[in-house]
């Protein structure tokens, strides 16, 4: 099963549940553009092209059970439950991108009816689904070279089909890589506080049959300094036009440790994730998340911290262009200098 | 009470059983080396000074317990006993410099009863325990300094009072600030996968009153960039000639991001964590533990990874010496160039 998939009958979007990974699978639906925002926010789903994905279904979902009597109407209420996807996770600029798209489609279709416009929005949601899968597939092709018959490579977070509708980013890459019968063996960083390494990561590689370790992200330094590590994969949530990302907290030290040491970090994205909007890293909005997932480490588990403590929770940081060796995408490898390079890639995908 | 405390009529050595804290506050009595070395392996007792003491305690245990029939005998149970002591925590130089002062003190006592030298090692354990409280209040009047009214630090891992004797270290540094009066704020890392900082460093903070956040280790990089950090402290596990650092793994990713954002990075430590002998961070020992402690993250909490995964469990980092501002001691501050200031400072504390 897709992470993400769309039933026209009823209609819902299912998704995999992830916050029960590895331990439960379980199928949520979602019948409303509310449910799909909550699932979003709350991290049933999650992964930058993925919640782009459920972000254009929920938006298709308004559209489905509008009662706009007017296609004026209509588009108020689309533009309000776009406002209401972008802000169930600030820092993700797929769901911008993918919420543009169908609001462009809407914005295009304002002489049609509202039934035209409702068929054209659900039309691109599953365009944009269906496109996910064969830019992943692209994106780890172009990726696979970067990886040697025998390498051990560092991942972080988690960027598989999971975080994807299928196939995934940059572990879309090192599955590639795996696929063409090399021999691979992954650290896998366990990502606090929500350890989506540890139990995401790990649970595609053991379906893959990809070995690993699981390694605490403190460690990260200290394995790049003494290892065999070979290179650093990483996704992101948001590449800005100069190359600065913003990805799961935690990258901008692995970054600094890597580049310490001379080992490569790619920056594995879709040119979806590229906002040629944002000049720079300071621009893009870092969310800061409920503190009690911090202090809770296994949602009802035994306390970690005294019971009145309070905490910080980032849930993102921006990563220097200058630590980041390569981008991959759908397009080939991008190398420094990267701004004009990062436009031609993002040109380039919106013509193909 | 002290975190290791003696008690000469059974004898047995006290110790507070840091591995239930903050949940909680239970007392172990060690009655025997090996239950030291246990207590020490298993991290019931942790902490550089810390476990020195109990170190010390343990091989007067061994001296008090010996059969040997001769001074000889004695002589030889107690460089077992010292081996099996050392090999507990091998990246631990605290643990070598009690068991060599001990093992000192009998081998200059070698003509004496092995009465005596069993009363001399007692004596030498129980100042090597009463001397700890005292540096590490010098050690907090010499780094207060470093503190200004209103900052906000990093403490990370635990070097407080359970740490040591008593006081603590880098914590003590916090401690006095606080006790002169100024407003500290504090950003705990948790430090997993044990996680002192979240489960004892809070537990120390909430009881002197002093005001903190706990923080994935991951996040330092981000807080560090973005906020208003004044300063980071750490302690040490072995300090090396030239000035590099073993230290909880995480500390050299802590100290990349410092560095990176140019604020000030103090390793606070007793000179007894000063390992001359040892020329750089290359030569000392990385103690590798148990995978479990990071798979397990609750001992006998729910699984936060698939049943199968494997997982590395590095326990220290080596920080190199160009990433560190300064080390405070109980004989002052000493700044770059390190080497000659180092052996200094070691000189002028074995002299006093």
């Amino acid at each position: 099963m897709r992470t993400i998939d769309w039933d026209p009958q009823t209609p819902v979007v299912r998704i995999i549940d992830q916050r029960n990974l590895p331990t439960e699978k379980t199928i949520l639906e979602l019948s409303s553009m509310e449910e799909v925002a909550s699932a979003i926010r709350d991290m049933a789903v999650r992964g930058a092209p993925a919640i782009g994905v459920a972000a254009a279904y929920g938006l298709a979902l308004t559209a489905i059970q509008s009662n706009a009597d007017s296609v004026k109407g209509l588009w108020r209420e689309l533009e309000t439950a776009a406002g209401v996807l972008r802000a169930s996770r600030p820092t993700a600029s797929n769901l911008n991108w993918a919420l543009d798209r169908l609001l462009r489609i809407a914005l295009s279709s304002l002489e049609e009816s509202a039934a035209e416009i409702r068929d054209r929005l659900i039309e691109e949601a599953q365009q944009i689904a269906d496109e996910d899968v064969e830019t992943n597939k692209r994106i780890g092709e172009n990726g696979a070279g970067l990886i040697r018959e025998g390498d051990t490579v560092i991942h972080y977070c988690n960027t598989g089909a999971l975080a994807s509708v299928d196939y995934g980013t940059a572990l879309g890459v090192i599955r590639t890589a795996h696929t063409q019968g090399k021999h691979v063996h992954v650290l896998v960083g366990e990502t606090r506080p929500r350890l989506q390494g540890a139990r995401l990561t790990a649970w595609e590689l053991d379906q893959y049959g990809i070995p690993y370790e699981i390694i605490t992200d403190n460690s990260i330094g200290h394995l790049l300094k003494t290892g065999t590590v070979a290179a650093a994969f990483v996704g992101a949530d948001c590449v800005a036009a100069n190359g600065d990302i913003a990805n799961k907290i935690g990258t901008y030290m692995l970054a600094l440790a890597a580049y310490d040491n001379s080992i490569p970090l790619y920056c594995v994205v879709p040119t979806s994730t590229v906002d040629l909007n944002m000049a720079s890293g300071d621009q893009i909005p870092i969310e800061e998340r409920d503190p009690t997932e911090v202090l809770d480490l296994q949602r009802g588990g035994k306390p970690i911290a005294p019971p009145e403590s309070r905490a910080r929770n980032p849930a993102f940081d921006i990563t220097p262009h200058h630590l980041i060796s390569a981008f991959v995408t759908e397009t080939g490898i991008i190398r420094p200098p990267f701004p004009a390079a990062l436009r031609r890639a993002v040109e380039e995908a919106q013509n193909a």
